[in-house]
């Protein structure tokens, strides 16, 4: 089956008629039919596939004759689940370019010395409890279950009912990466640095230091119509005050710092709220500009408390220190094609992996208008294409 | 039945344990407990008990020795729902009130000689379909069924649906209030009027013109870690600059201006939103005033959506003009305990009444924080008590 025919074949699972956007929520309908079609997928390859009690899967494609058995395995890959209203190509993209990577170098008449894995970690984009990078941070161990079991998704159902109700069973074991001796994640560029530049394929450098934190906003409910402004203590004003403060604090510096998750109570039109709770996303250069810019806006923000009568308190829900990719695997994969190296500021399973001491790499494939978690995010399928050939190039490198 | 035991009745309805405030939305499990608790309170009266296909109420207690008949009725009551986590009060206490003076009048030996209605309107709130007054709106005729059946709930349930749901058929009628000489609502008061006058209980004047406008504040969707600040199109902070500017206008001016209830799409984390839909409530003393208030908010909106990138549309959702009490009725009402006639900007099914051509007052009863819409919300017993007196010596001049 042709990139083509797979991308064609996951185009409906989890797309909103209205929007075009794609709901691939974890342990979702949309997201069983993707770990289905992935199961068949490498079912269909003569991989072997292990799947972990997460819901984490690889297909493996072994040396037909191990020449030098017990030799590390190139594991390849990124996700299949999506953030609210997301686009078609982060994660899938860098999924189905590995099968499809496979299949040229078998086309190629390439035999592996190595073992090559094509992996998808579950819960990339941590639309669903919050925590981003979940399958991978507990397959490294990076986070544990015992925590991670008890978040709750927007419904209060927690993580372990959830991955339960999806007939998965933790107990049973997560993928084991002993036998991993590097990762490569192809993906979609989500900026337009290889627009600029004027290619179709760069490999990173490194990622942005990014955490999530939760602003929890409170005042007192009253009637919006009786209640004078002056006795008020309403904390949907502060909040607004501090999005704003964010926004500007990250342009001076450019960073970024987003506010785009709220939840009011009692969210009644005739109500001065109670409590207003938003989520800031911030990204940065450095670990310790991100720490500056977070507790920047923290400090405008109970500024503003202060005069409204309100009360702001900040919980860092989870923060990722800078990863810089494995300059010596970047430079060689960079060699490969000619291709630029350049930063990300998104996070991926690329940066748990590497974080976890395994030499890791990423390509990304340009995005001809930089837009992502968005159904207006998209790749030309030629560029698609010259991403699967580099990605076949590379593997054919690490796994020779 | 006392008004004390009837308030302990109704106290566990609907409420959260978690807020100690009420959830009793229209046709729901809360209101049917209401609406029966309300039946069996009336017919315990031997009251002659009328209920709609709305689920809008009133019983009767008619002359016994009716020396005219056909003389118009007197009613008086409110209603039952209430906003999304609100008070025990408001609404409650004037159906409570007016049961408590009934049993008054009697106790007193009073015999009417027109008859006395005590009446439940229903969503008067708004909380779940979003137009105020719903009951009384539909019942003068001042909103037409046809229209009303389609508007929609937060989950997408239709008010046609809903009701039918609840075992109701408006096509089996409404209320007639033809044979309606006069209508008073008594309310907990929603301010501190009478508290800084150091009274129990005070007549209505007006209620200020209000409305609820949706606000559709639209950009493009984008990851929030690699879009630049500069290259975003984000309606969070055309919102967010919004509800500042609403609440500096309606602060200078002496008016209202609330923005309560926000809905977010995608609502992610690590996603600019693409959409930011925001209800204002707007209150003033005139309706130019309201329109000018209003003008204002969506032009400095409309300026900074062009500077943000975004779009901003401005749809009325009901507006309520100016409403002027009988003042020959707010007199008399006056002169009989010495009470202060005073303003509210809270909306009442007294409005729709007086709007109708029904002769409409309203007793207030202190609040002694003036909190409303909200769990916080409270009257000293002691005022509640003065109330019932008050409602039922009111009566005792209207029905003689």
């Amino acid at each position: 089956m042709t990139f083509e025919a797979m991308w064609r074949d996951l185009h409906p699972v989890g797309r909103s008629a209205s929007s075009g956007g794609y709901n691939r929520s974890p342990w979702t309908s949309a997201e069983s039919e993707l770990r289905a079609w992935f199961t068949e997928a490498a079912l269909a390859r003569g991989l072997e596939l292990e799947t972990d009690g997460m819901g984490n899967q690889v297909g493996w494609w072994r040396p037909a004759t191990p020449e030098a058995p017990g030799l590390p395995g190139v594991l390849t890959g990124s996700h299949l689940d999506s953030v609210l209203d997301g686009g078609a190509y982060d994660g899938p993209l860098g999924v189905v370019s590995a099968l499809a990577a496979v299949d040229v170098l078998r086309a190629r008449g390439f035999s592996p010395s190595r073992p090559i894995g094509v992996s998808v970690f579950t819960e990339e984009e941590g639309s669903r409890f919050g925590l981003a990078c979940l399958g991978s941070r507990l397959v490294t161990g990076a986070s544990a279950w015992a925590d991670a079991r008890e978040r709750q998704d927007r419904d209060g159902v927690y993580l372990g009912d959830a991955v339960a109700d999806a007939g998965l069973d933790p107990s049973t074991g997560l993928l084991s990466l002993d036998d991993v001796g590097c990762f490569v994640e192809l993906h979609v560029e989500q900026g337009r640095d290889l627009v600029d530049r004027d290619v179709a394929v760069g490999v990173a450098s490194e990622i942005w230091p990014h955490g999530r934190y939760r602003f929890d906003f409170s005042g007192e409910a009253n009637h919006a119509g009786t209640t004078r402004m002056e006795d008020r203590r309403d904390p949907m004003l502060t909040y607004a005050m501090t999005a704003l403060a964010a926004n500007k604090q990250a342009r001076l510096a450019g960073q970024r710092a987003t506010f785009g998750r709220l939840e009011v109570a009692p969210n009644g039109t005739n109500a001065v709220p109670s409590r207003v709770t938003a989520w800031l996303d911030a990204r940065c250069s450095s670990d310790a500009g991100l720490a500056e810019l977070v507790d920047a806006i923290s400090r405008q923000g109970s500024e503003r408390a202060s005069r409204d009568g309100t009360q702001l308190s900040v919980t860092a829900e989870s923060v990722s220190g800078s990863v810089v990719f494995d300059p010596d695997l970047a430079r060689d994969l960079a060699g490969i094609g000619g291709w630029p190296i350049i930063p990300t500021q998104a996070g991926h399973d690329a940066g748990i992996l590497s974080a976890a001491g395994i030499p890791t790499a990423m390509l990304f494939v340009r995005n001809p208008t930089g837009v992502s978690h968005s159904p207006a995010e998209f790749a030309e399928m030629a560029d698609c294409l010259a991403g699967v050939e580099a990605l076949a190039d590379t593997l054919a490198k690490l796994a020779s």
